[in-house]
């Protein structure tokens, strides 16, 4: 008898999959390929590391529960972690990963066909990570008189507003978080290597605390010196500098649910044009936070805090957070719904999970400040905190 | 003036580009679209964590160098990795990230245009991570007299013989290797939490060692117990229990490139069929390693590991290894070329790095055991290596 490892009661991921179905029934679709890592995990609980080959689960109207299609090694895999019964796991063979004219979604077709029947209109999420051009030839052309429809981010909607035990797991990846800010920013010191600090950071991350272990992070961005410039870079094998900048963003981890993080670090004195952007920074972020809560909008959200920095002369093109929660490297931690940013008018809702990140960057240094908070009944939670300072050593 | 972070000369890029073009050539391409994020980095430097938005390099038989297209938002991660001028990097406003209707493939098209007026034949990687089928309906679009050709693992092929330089590399990668397996081996005993085992072993891969450090590492797989009966699975928050066995995958990693190294550790007494399971995979991995040699194929190789396990009655349904190295989480560090599998007649040459893995996996339990080899001109080179033993504690 095999041992399963589910996070969540499968009540929880059947309430998942009837949102989803009727997501599906105001589409008219029948039957929902679902390819992207986080809304398999999301739907089924599984949570196994294989998206880098073809896989899918499958949500039909008419079925009780979803099916997991993976590839044959993934099997064990499979059963200990999806809610389903095993009858609901289909494995494609080995043959698929070493014969470059099979391919897995052609399979997957195969199993749409032989678990449903005729098909009118199949539901795929034609820019998922994971839904490439091949992958979608072979569902076309098993399908040809189906109506095949883009669904978007259908199953990403659906994750937005968080249940209270996602939001639970969600408070464990941000104490996690925090005491890996701590970890960081104690091993920052001129002189230590950077690749020492990140791998501090990364012990932290995955030890997590005494009672509870963290999962496997997403790279954290800790780019220093000149190089904090840059969004996305990382560590190098160089020591710190003395008088340097360090920006740290970070996701604490939790069975795949992160909560960002960020702080930036400055060794020696800092220089006035840092301090003096890191307090607009927080200013505006306070703006923001206020303006975080129940009917407000990502709009309302993102003017507050441009509204405040602009007091200041200051301005910011790109956004300055998004909807966040269940992730795989695919797409990062980012739900790709509900954006902070002008124009965005998605209406906040209790348990909504928001990562708000101040990435300031100019040409030659930067100042990243970010924490996460869930949108709650009268205001917000914050989900990682910490000190509001440029951290000064 | 911005500082680059360069890996590789120049030189060596522009050759990458060169054999590139030969075979975009030999397929009458006149402008090939690389979306595949280690083909990207292999060809251009470009090392930033972004490949979850819209990206590429644009390869042009008619132009010297590759153009990078990336989001506005890592043009300060691109400038800092990337042997080209800056005027070949080509950045999408960030409005493309925040309303749906825009996206970053059609941005790409119109990038081609600009830069190469009419195309003949475009060629696309049909099935790479990242080529999004909404992402390739962008590009088809906007070239409707262009001939589109897939070009399937062209730049993987590239990539498939190393440069010296690159060997050199991986010798550090497999030194990272070496150095986590015991660092993780050492960390697991009876009570010890598997996420404490796996914190120590991510600082290990991280730090590296005195001489240089470690880059982002791919998720280990370390299951324990029953769970070693999966091939993808990774720790838990639960103690190692006495009597139980644990099955470790680890890649070691140096600039994104990464050697794979595979051990099982048993605490306590293994029972018989644990250990007769252990001689006979060692025993077939030295009539592998024994057929690795230039001029033999990968068949040679699989067909060696069968013959002397079959000799104990037992069998093994999926490869045995696979063409190892440059790599992100979006593909893994397989290279998705040379499969060690029957069938596959590729003909192993010098500087080709194989990941030989030998996971037999049984209902409820498994034995893991792997070293990654560069092919030298008479044999091979192991890359990672230890004791070829079941460890017992």
């Amino acid at each position: 008898m095999t041992v399963r490892d589910l996070v969540f009661e499968p009540g929880e991921h059947r309430s998942r999959v009837e949102r989803t179905k009727q997501r599906m029934q105001q589409q008219g679709i029948d039957v929902l390929v679902v390819v992207d890592a986080a809304n398999m995990t999301y739907l089924t609980g599984y949570d196994n590391w294989s998206y880098y080959w073809p896989q899918a689960v499958l949500v039909a109207l008419d079925a009780a529960d979803p099916v997991l299609v993976v590839r044959h090694t993934e099997l064990q895999g499979a059963l200990r972690s999806v809610y389903m019964d095993p009858a609901d796991i289909v494995v494609y063979p080995e043959s698929y990963i070493v014969q470059p004219e099979l391919h897995g979604m052609k399979f997957v077709a195969e199993v749409i066909q032989q678990r449903y029947g005729k098909v009118r209109a199949l539901g795929v999420e034609l820019d998922a990570a994971g839904y490439t051009a091949r992958g979608h030839h072979e569902i076309v052309a098993a399908f040809p008189d189906a109506r095949i429809v883009d669904v978007g981010q259908l199953v990403n909607w659906v994750r937005t507003v968080k249940s209270p035990a996602e939001i639970g797991v969600m408070r464990q990846a941000g104490a996690i978080a925090n005491a890996a800010m701590d970890a960081v920013v104690t091993a920052i010191s001129p002189g230590v290597r950077e690749c020492d600090a990140a791998a501090e950071l990364h012990r932290a991350l995955i030890a997590g605390t005494e009672a509870f272990g963290g999962g496997t992070p997403i790279r954290p961005s800790m780019p220093t010196g000149d190089r904090t410039a840059a969004s996305h870079l990382s560590w190098t094998d160089r020591p710190y500098e003395p008088e340097s900048l360090t920006t740290i963003e970070l996701g604490g981890c939790r069975h795949q649910y992160h909560v960002g993080l960020s702080r930036s670090v400055y060794l020696g004195t800092p220089p006035e044009q840092l301090t003096q952007l890191a307090d607009v920074t927080h200013e505006g972020y306070y703006a923001a936070l206020d303006a975080v809560r129940p009917g407000a909008t990502c709009d309302d959200v993102a003017n507050a805090y441009l509204t405040s920095i602009r007091r200041h002369g200051m301005d910011k093109a790109s956004r300055i957070g998004y909807a966040i929660g269940l992730g795989y490297p695919t797409s990062a931690w980012i739900e790709q719904t509900a954006s902070l940013a002008c124009g965005d008018f998605t209406v906040l809702e209790p348990n909504m999970t928001l990562h708000i990140i101040l990435g300031m960057w100019r040409e030659s240094w930067g100042y990243v400040f970010s924490e996460t908070v869930a949108v709650t009944d009268t205001g917000s939670e914050l989900l990682s905190t910490g000190p509001r300072e440029l951290v000064v050593k």
